[in-house]
């Protein structure tokens, strides 16, 4: 399969981009799904932010380096990818603080209904973030497996929230179809992007989705722990009200006013001041997903974890996938459950393949289209046969856990 | 004025500390208290975490760069600049968030009590934070002038909330008497440490304080935006519960259970995954600021802002300081109200001498006891004194004012 990978990758019209981010030595990462690498660009911008606008220009650099503006620049980037206007997404806080605000925001909308329905297995700060909500006596949470989720939709049901690619399978929901249910049975929806921006295009004005969240530092490539980002649809913006109301989310910040009123749209989801370091880490990420586009990122995906499949299969590997054996039906990642899921993860990372395991028995690959070749896919195949054959994943050193996974 | 002033920097303790920050050329920069000066080690410390951390280790460094714990490290280095245990702070998020929590969390310890007390022209953030859980129908925001504060704590205040030192006036409250007044009124205390911390020793154990937030990018040098800290007094440990409840907050994070179970003590204050960008320079800056000592830190800013009183006085100028006059009782800096005060500070800006305008009217001059130099101190006076004499500070160009000041 080594040939046919090199004839892929030769006529790969991404191939060129591989070059822009950096890739560690005798490593196939395979875990661009949890932190994205490292653009090439990213240092220098990083450099420059800190020894010349912060360093140099200190705080003029609020107005002269527009950092007051980040969040709404780097919100006006991501739109496009997800299918957005640009005044309909903004930069900030975590994925956890941006469900909080919108579900709370969506629950103010909904006068009358206090469910909050998701399904079990969703990822788990969205449903913790739901029981945040649920232990200030202002929701409910309701779990629904997701094959049950359209009956579980009555007139209790405020909101909808649902991760389009689901974090351990790759399953991706119908968003389109789910939305229109919802919206049907009067409720909104708030869909979690985190394992789909960047990786796929996401059509949230096209669907009428009302809220949505996702990460920047997945296939966003912003850096660990990077700033997420809300969107909320345009139809939504003047009864918009979040309670993390906060002085940058203020009509007018710099007069110090005693008393809260919001800024326009979606620039009152802002509340404390705007991290810069990490706004700028993600904004070189997002220019560069941007700039590849994420159509041909979506293709390549596809055509990756396929043939990651097909070697395998060349190898006599039969893992049992979880994931939808139709690749439009799934995200940018394959995930197999094995019973010594973790050791085989531990093996494989040992060799240079470095995916991750994820509770109890997932061995979870990412297959990030930007900068992974079709011969990575060959010589990972080649590892995970190797390993599986060896029982080398059987040793002491491979099923102890670390904190981390 | 300037003999003596070259006599203090060649007498200063604290002198050969200014050699550790970044200064740009022909500037007095007396706004460390709004975005604190670069410390010289924090661009290749973060280059590191850039390069190495998150470009060649990548998804590997939540182990083995220890950035899994980030947040308990960084806060347990905050922790003696302000009287508190090591695991009694957390670093995480901003301090408009980090206030939601935290009020949040005290009224869920006060049953039968909504009232937020704070005091009317507090920083905004605190203000609106409170408004977001009254608008959530969770608190009701009383605002007590603040020598009428003691009065205004009855039987319905569940949580007193202040700012240590006042981001305008620079006054600070006495923590200790009126920490002993909430509680004996059955309220608990907040404080906001954001114009206090690196500034001057803070007792928050001694004082009997419940909760406090503060800021990472003023007197910690912590960069544009930097992550903030919250603190919880040991006692309330087991009971903290607050509803932004994150998966980083949780008991077994990489479990990803369904149900939330609260971390130990402050760490489950944590939310979404902690900004390691943001945490690495932040870090550098405790570090530098914990070398120098509060204690001496506080010693030279008081001396500081008494020198730059005295050159003003040498020149004949008599401004109406709106700080307290006794340097015990304010933070370290100097407020002025001047009904042109905007056009003022514009003009100062012009000559490089960085101070800022907080509405409507006051010139906030800031002394950051780390960098500066009494010789700063005579040059800002002297400055400050030629604008006022000239009359520069009518010209067109300083009197119209930009978005952000």
């Amino acid at each position: 399969m080594f040939d046919r990978a090199r004839e892929l990758d030769a006529a790969d019209p991404l191939a060129s981009y591989r070059d822009r981010f950096v890739l560690p030595d005798d490593t196939i990462y395979l875990d661009g799904n949890s932190l994205g690498c490292l653009p090439k660009d990213t240092p220098a911008r990083i450099a420059e932010v800190v020894a010349h606008e912060w360093g140099r220009d200190l705080i003029g650099s609020w107005n002269t380096a527009d950092w007051i503006v980040m969040p709404q620049r780097i919100g006006g980037k991501i739109a496009p990818l997800i299918g957005a206007a640009p005044h309909e997404v903004i930069a900030c806080d975590t994925v956890s603080v941006n469900l909080f605000k919108l579900i709370a925001a969506a629950l103010t909308m909904q006068p009358g209904r206090t469910v909050v329905l998701s399904e079990p297995g969703n990822f788990p700060t969205d449903l913790y973030m739901i029981e945040g909500l649920e232990r200030q006596g202002l929701a409910q949470r309701r779990l629904a497996e997701r094959d049950r989720i359209a009956e579980a939709l009555d007139g209790d049901v405020a909101l909808l929230l649902l991760t389009h690619t689901h974090y351990k399978t790759g399953e991706v929901f119908d968003m389109a179809e789910l939305t229109k249910a919802a919206h049907a049975a009067g409720a909104l929806v708030l869909w979690d992007l985190s394992h789909s921006v960047g990786a796929m295009p996401v059509d949230l004005d096209g669907c009428g989705a009302d809220f949505a969240v996702g990460c920047g530092y997945k296939y966003l490539n912003g850096g660990p722990g990077a700033p997420a980002f809300a969107y909320v649809a345009q139809r939504h913006h003047d009864a918009l009200a979040q309670p993390l109301t906060g002085w940058m989310g203020h009509a007018k910040p710099f007069e110090f006013l005693d008393d809260y009123t919001p800024a326009p749209g979606t620039d009152r989801l802002l509340c404390g001041t705007p991290p810069i370091l990490g706004l700028s880490a993600l904004e070189v990420g997002v220019d560069l997903i941007a700039e590849i586009g994420v159509g041909r990122l979506h293709e390549k995906s596809q055509a990756l974890s396929e043939f990651f499949r097909e070697c395998l299969a060349d190898r006599g590997i039969d893992l049992d996938l979880v994931s939808p054996d139709d690749p439009k039906r799934r995200g940018s990642h394959l995930s197999f459950a094995h019973e010594n899921a973790y050791a085989l993860s531990q093996a494989l990372i040992a060799r240079g393949v470095i995916g991750d395991f994820r509770d109890p028995d997932i061995l979870r690959l990412g297959f990030a289209p930007a900068y992974l070749r079709f011969e990575d896919m060959a010589e990972a195949a080649r590892h995970l046969a190797e390993v599986l054959e060896t029982g080398e994943w059987k040793r002491a050193e491979f099923s102890e856990r670390s904190a981390v996974t």
